[in-house]
């Protein structure tokens, strides 16, 4: 159990990897977890992200550790197929890198039929799990756990205790129970109807109203979604979300999460927001774009 | 606010000290936070401690911090004087040096008038002051905090962010509600009268039963009091605490507190004996003395 995500990431930093040492992440992809990676002296390499995921020819032939969102991708959304994810996995075999997967929000599937996570098609100990319950349940819960292999438990348990002993046990132990009783899994198919509903919503919206300015980019879980910005500059994208924060909408532009060279886009996040509130949102980012 | 005194320390650790740099601590000492600070690749220095405190002279000429617990010493129990406090603050000016004040049980004093702490002492912004509610409230809530100086606090956030982002709101929101309906201090005063007859009563038994073999160091504050073991070796202590341990009765030894060169000693720690079964685990370690 670590405090979110974020906590198992910068312990997975610091028993991963040596100063110097190379971390792949993808491209655009979740700035933390880079970060984390930069805090433990890595140099950090970014990799390109296709429909399929992250582009396993595009990694370096050695490195420490590759950082990646499978199962909903960090900010585009799309999903790892099963061919990517075998084939990262013989990278890694290859290249000697540990695979950091973090599993951050797909409690919240829609359809689709669920693809093996890569620590379950993992035949050399080669991948760590993370993931938390800061979407299924609340971000300041704080709650995350990580699944790493035996031969990284003694140096994650040595970092955990230097970092801060252990967590606040009675949360874990209300969490515990919360579990037990059913009442998480209750809880998490009742929100799953409500955020599809609002992703089902958005997704309508952009099709009907935004083509051909923004082109959703599929996706089949979690709590936003992304779409490509064609025929315009990252700065334009910017200017409009300036411009949207100041209406009260706030849109998070994909080029603030790239290193490299990537499409305009902009992400848009539907945890937070009510279901009929979404029209008047988009409403404002219509009007924003219109008189661009 | 951290995660206890030991992400305070962790952190600290990270924005203090440069691979290779000098930390003082004295000696004997606190483990874990000599960790916090080899973990950032510290060359930690032990400093003996007297009946004032740590050893001012005794210091390295420069160091990047100074680890002290100056309220109540872990492990011996004594009290820093503020002869010794203000000389402390002049090497730290001297040697440029952070001083890290960990004041970590002393919401519970037991008659003796308070000193200030460095951190009030502190004219040139060197001194961090940390504590927790571990003692006061709950281990287990894993609250602490860090006062620190104004041109570390943007270094200090940036670790925290990537170390964890932030602690558990719900915990933080009930524990101010603790404190501000005056419940914290309630506690804390019945629990001081507990602790205290606890104190008393380890001391008398000690004093009335133990002489010669074990001196006790007068201490003022705080959930532990330490003995000074005349006339046997670190390995004598460590045998009959062995045998206590045996018998159910837990213990721990000032040499393994130690790095350097101590005197031998036995520290009793009262959080969390009842009053009436310290006579019993007492009787259990003057028989193992006494056949030894």
């Amino acid at each position: 159990m670590t405090n979110g995500v974020q906590q198992a990431l910068a312990l997975l930093g610091q028993v991963l990897v040596e100063p110097g040492d190379v971390v792949a992440v993808e491209d655009p992809g979740y700035p933390p977890a880079r970060r984390a990676f930069e805090a433990a002296r890595a140099t950090v390499v970014p990799v390109p992200v296709d429909e399929h995921g992250i582009v396993v020819e595009r990694l370096p032939q050695q490195a420490a550790a590759v950082y990646v969102t499978p199962a909903h991708q960090f900010p585009l959304g799309v999903r790892m197929s099963l061919a990517r994810r075998t084939a990262l996995l013989e990278w890694a075999d290859a290249a000697g890198a540990a695979v950091v997967e973090d599993d951050y929000d797909t409690d919240f599937r829609y359809g689709a039929r669920p693809i093996d996570p890569l620590h379950v098609l993992d035949r050399s100990g080669r991948v760590v799990y993370v993931g938390s319950f800061s979407k299924s349940m609340l971000p300041t819960l704080r709650v995350g756990y990580c699944v790493a292999p035996a031969d990284l438990l003694d140096a994650l348990r040595r970092a955990r205790f230097v970092a801060d002993w252990h967590g606040p046990t009675a949360t874990q132990l209300a969490l515990a129970g919360f579990i037990d009783e059913g009442r998480l899994a209750t809880h998490v198919r009742r929100m799953r109807r409500e955020y599809e509903l609002r992703r089902d919503r958005i997704s309508m919206v952009l099709d009907r109203v935004f083509r051909p300015h923004l082109r959703p980019i599929p996706t089949a879980a979690g709590l936003h979604l992304a779409v490509t910005c064609d025929g315009v500059t990252h700065d334009t994208v910017a200017g409009w979300l300036a411009e949207c924060a100041k209406d009260g909408v706030a849109l998070q532009a994909i080029g603030d999460f790239a290193l490299g060279d990537v499409a305009p886009g902009i992400m848009f996040g539907f945890g937070g927001i009510p279901l009929d509130r979404i029209d008047e949102g988009l409403r404002r980012l219509r009007r924003v774009i219109g008189s661009s």
